[in-house]
């Protein structure tokens, strides 16, 4: 009791210190949950949601199934049995410690085809992604597109998200349609913020407001796992106000979790991230800290839209010189102050619809999880 | 009553002579139904299901509205407002006439949002089969993808399946939750269709059967058709083995329409396509006539495997001689033979399901409408 309160909301002035709530970016450390009641948790939640999303993928046509059995790491591009790395699965996860803090372990059961539905929702946006974004490499493998080819990535999208909606909705379970309406509404939005970060990347960081990109981040990230929470609040039955605080408290903890993903990418320890140093610098990533520095008004945003400017085939010395120029500005503390205040908020929603801690546990540990990860 | 049965059911040979069932490659010959009974059809169902579609893309995030109202020639590419030809309706038609046949005009009604919902499906797979197959041209205007770039044309094709999905999954019908299931099951059909048509695009002719072309045709047109009347059927309250029916008889129409505009894509008159004369067989296309004529072992096929390796830029003389090669080698027969068999068999699912023939009345002059087009 006392723990979830005091470590999760901050007390007057302590998120301006600029440290208060936000994550290390190794765990473990000393005083901070070391993970290992979330990694137990997502765990679980892999093992329970695996054979709902390997049935579902079962169901598809030869050519789909193989595809999406690829991409989801169960199989090698030449269609033989892989070891298989599906991601973390924080999105079940998170609809299933929302369905057990609401509505105890029978309501977590019902909701595992809830939480099948979201997981393949964001396997799909990857997919997608990933052709329009031409990444090519996802969880350490050549990405799908790079395999078989855009059409054959597009096509496999387009069945996971048929897929996901056409097996909630026949879902006998009472929410089962309020819950597919809100995870279409929810890929809407989806497909609204990977709209928006396409089309920033075609425009110069200057031309890019620090509230168009919150909103991006939070329509691309905030607004699935916000969801995830709302479907296992709808499948315990929950009354409106208690789903509607769900999906803002996952809300709010995927934005707190994008601001530290995004100071990761500029300060995080490359033993841990697995890229170099300043990697987003590298990449003029238009990210969080870098659009708050950009936009400051100081010498040092001057100095950073400058370096911006340069070709990206640069040395060592600019990344540096970058670096500074955006801690300068203010970006890093913006980005941590704003990530605790979005934690803040997200633990007043959590506390709102679930004022126990002991059943907001689950819910409590991945939100810690996700914003104190390291990679 | 009378002119249902004889209308539609060739006697024994007849459809051997070639022309039975045919439809002829114009409107309003002599004997034939000038298609005036469709068109209204279609018309009332345009009007019926276009303040659904519009209230639906109206909901969507203003970069995703504009690109989906575009693709429904309701704008411009510079957004201001277009006369629109959001094409034939044929498959809300189908949904509207089933609903109508089995549980009259209050029924019709109830099925709105399925009409709506299956439109927006097949939009969906238009953007996305453009992005795919490169076509620069729907609907006599530039595709999206030419003109809002290919992540913008995925984006809005995958937001309006999420909104087609999630508006008929929200809707209070009592139907609602099998129809969004039924429709869903019918995109991952469409999607492997789609799969089948590219991954052929990259086979020689004489490497596809004459079983995977049906089957393709079969996914990628018959499933849409059948799964529309099924929603009219689910939503007229109709027994599972009606809903069966009805879906038979869509896809076995669907099937017919395709033979036929196979027929039309070589031996349509251009006047009348707007396409110059053989435009398939310019093009190469593995279409159903040709695939049969390949498979035929006579020495027509030889000759036309040997036109179809030749480089594509031939003048006339070579369309003349494959066109007169897939005729010898018996593949236009065929197709009209086949063509009439699939009416037949659509015909007589029909029967099954709505043995008054005046109830029957829409859908049959929609499946022949279908199966008589010049376009």
């Amino acid at each position: 009791m006392t723990e979830y309160v005091t470590r999760t909301r901050p007390r007057p002035g302590e998120a301006r210190e600029g440290e208060r709530g936000i994550p290390s970016q190794t765990c473990g450390g000393p005083g901070v949950p070391d993970g290992q009641e979330a990694a137990a948790i997502l765990e679980e939640a892999r093992g329970s949601v695996d054979p709902a999303l390997r049935a579902a993928l079962d169901s598809l046509p030869g050519s789909l199934r193989r595809i999406s059995r690829y991409h989801f790491g169960w199989e090698h591009a030449d269609g033989t049995p892989a070891a298989g790395n599906a991601g973390k699965a924080i999105r079940p996860a998170l609809v299933l410690a929302a369905a057990t803090a609401l509505g105890g372990p029978a309501a977590r059961t019902a909701a595992l085809p809830a939480a099948a539905a979201v997981e393949l929702i964001h396997n799909f946006t990857l997919l997608h992604d990933d052709v329009m974004d031409r990444d090519t490499t996802r969880r350490h493998r050549p990405t799908a597109w790079t395999v078989f080819g855009d059409a054959d990535a597009i096509l496999a999208g387009d069945a996971l998200q048929a897929l996901a909606l056409g097996k909630l909705a026949a879902d006998p379970h009472p929410a089962s349609a309020a819950a597919t309406a809100r995870l279409a509404a929810c890929v809407v939005e989806l497909c609204a913020g990977q709209r928006s970060d396409t089309a920033m990347e075609r425009r110069g960081p200057a031309e890019v407001t620090l509230d168009e990109v919150l909103a991006m981040a939070e329509a691309k990230t905030g607004a699935l796992l916000g969801c995830a929470c709302a479907l296992g609040a709808l499948y315990a039955g929950a009354p409106e106000e208690d789903v509607e605080a769900l999906d803002a408290f996952g809300r709010e903890a995927g934005l707190a979790f994008q601001l530290i993903d995004d100071v990761i990418g500029i300060w995080g320890d490359p033993r841990h991230t697995g890229k170099p140093a300043g990697a987003d610098l590298v990449a003029r990533k238009k990210s969080l800290p870098v659009v708050a520095a950009l936009g400051s008004g100081t010498p040092a945003a001057t100095e950073l839209a400058e370096l911006y400017a340069l070709p990206r085939e640069q040395g060592d010395d600019d990344v540096e010189r970058m670096t500074l120029a955006v801690e300068r500005a203010g970006g890093r503390e913006w980005a941590q102050e704003q990530a605790a205040d979005r934690m803040a908020r997200a633990m007043s929603e959590l506390a709102r619809a679930i004022p126990d801690p002991e059943a907001a546990g689950g819910l409590l540990s991945l939100a810690e999880f996700v914003t104190r990860r390291s990679t």
